[in-house]
């Protein structure tokens, strides 16, 4: 079976992960999301894209889900010390990543190819997608302090403003990167995995030609709030100041134009019987690495029911 | 006694230690060339500046005179691993000046505004000058390469190629920093380290103003070739690709112009008769912290002597 994944950071590599131990290099593409990337001290930062590949290099720290595992943070303290913002953790070693980057977007190189070359020195067989090659940025509308970049509202603020809405700018005129169509159109299933709706997956389901693409595809998305809570990050709070009750029957709302399963977990599933589209419920926290397998092996096993005879 | 001192890299950041170490800070400006900064990764990179700036700090690493003490390489490592260049040593610690500085001059600050700031925050209490504003970059003519920049010839090519000459592009238009002239017409008397006259020294010599800025004070220039070789770079190796034997005079015939003084090692004593201006011989070997500041007490009172009664 085929599969492509829409994913944000740390929820979405989790399940990328599980995915990617049971399918073939060939049968699994990620797509992950670039609207939270930004540029600081003058380096490109793809926050979900590294998160998503030193997940799936098993370089990740498992303390945190995102950066490296056994970091330093000499650069970022030597930063601090004279005088530099350090509201943004940048490891040592993350750092590498991020130079690299910058060095070959400098010189023309498209974000799509220099993720392939990075990805095969990571030693990562499955193909990992930008969602495009140009700049797209995610906007949070607040009351308290008007229009926020991404990580000024996440990181720097800690996600206190109230978020009134959000907007992507370059979405107009963003395309999906070199494969992501293509992937799209030869899978069996797309999963939209568990990952913030409005700030992970939605720049993604607004591209230009990603809504037509998945239309007649088996898309199943997998909750990322349980029992009302967001396993993390501020999807609840979210939720709630757009005045929707936090809940996994609200991220199927979220969904529901292109909804075909869903997946939730087995403490809400008191909400079943609402979600009007057929439903999983299991156990969706990923709390382990044999957990993110098998959550991915439910949800293979639930598109294989979901599929025409 | 008021002393400016005109510094490259390690040589002349150990012999500026020296006089902070016996100069009040009102006493002593160190003003430090520019012509080997380059861009790496998309950072400004100043490396005599910041080898000046940390052997002042005492954040030096004492092993290689640049960079700094118990640093760590992870950064530069990560990025080589995704296919980085790596033929320019960045440590971690060292890139955090870097970034930030980076990030300031990307927002118009001026480098000379930038680099008070860190000798403030690193507690250097004597004035630290960068040459220009401007940008002069000091281009090799080499036999076997054409043009290259002097970071890729010095660090990249390990000072391989043929010297023909040198020129500095931006030269014409780049102006003393602020503080720069004010601080020669202050001084008592003008020190050019033991630094690489032909890519250390001459950029500093060549910004408009300064040689007519130093003409009528005491000139002491001290010889970085000590018995015919180099502590420390391709001194001896560009002498002798120019044609010139590389000796202390060769040294002191480059400064002849406005020269008033010349220190060089005792190994060299028999050289002084040739030299046609007043000279000290003395042990110039920085070999210990000790030792630059016995050679900037020489360096002193050898000035004392060339004074008007």
């Amino acid at each position: 079976m085929k599969i492509v994944a829409f994913a944000g950071g740390v929820g979405g590599a989790r399940l990328t992960y599980g995915f990617a131990q049971i399918l073939p290099p060939d049968d699994f593409t990620v797509v992950v999301n670039t609207g939270d990337d930004f540029e600081h001290y003058g380096l490109h930062i793809c926050p979900d894209l590294d998160t998503v590949c030193y997940t799936l290099a098993g370089l990740a720290s498992q303390a945190t889900g995102w950066g490296r595992e056994s970091e330093t943070w000499n650069a970022i303290a030597n930063a601090r010390q004279v005088g530099g913002p350090d509201w943004f953790k940048l490891g040592d070693k993350d750092l590498g990543t991020h130079l690299e980057r910058t060095r070959r977007l400098s010189r023309g190189d498209r974000l799509s190819d220099i993720t392939r070359d990075f990805c095969r020195a990571w030693s990562i067989r499955h193909q990992v997608l930008p969602m495009s090659d140009q700049a797209v940025r995610t906007i949070v509308r607040t009351a308290e302090q008007g229009e926020l970049p991404f990580q000024d509202y996440f990181v720097r603020l800690q996600c206190q403003p109230t978020v009134l809405g959000f907007h992507f700018t370059g979405i107009e005129s963003a395309t999906p990167a070199p494969g992501v169509l293509q992937a799209i159109r030869a899978a069996d299933a797309i999963v939209i995995c568990p990952s913030n709706p409005w700030v992970s997956i939605d720049p993604i389901l607004s591209l230009t030609g990603i809504q037509p693409a998945i239309k007649e595809k088996i898309v199943v998305a997998v909750s990322p709030i349980i029992a009302g809570k967001a396993v993390k990050g501020p999807v609840t709070k979210m939720y709630a100041e757009l005045g929707i009750t936090p809940s996994a029957k609200a991220v199927a709302d979220h969904y529901r134009p292109f909804l075909k399963g869903f997946v939730l977990d087995i403490q809400d599933k008191d909400q079943v019987d609402e979600l009007m589209v057929p439903a999983l419920t299991t156990d969706t926290l990923m709390s382990s690495l044999t957990k993110r397998t098998v959550l991915a092996k439910d949800v293979l096993h639930f598109i294989g029911r979901l599929q025409p005879l």
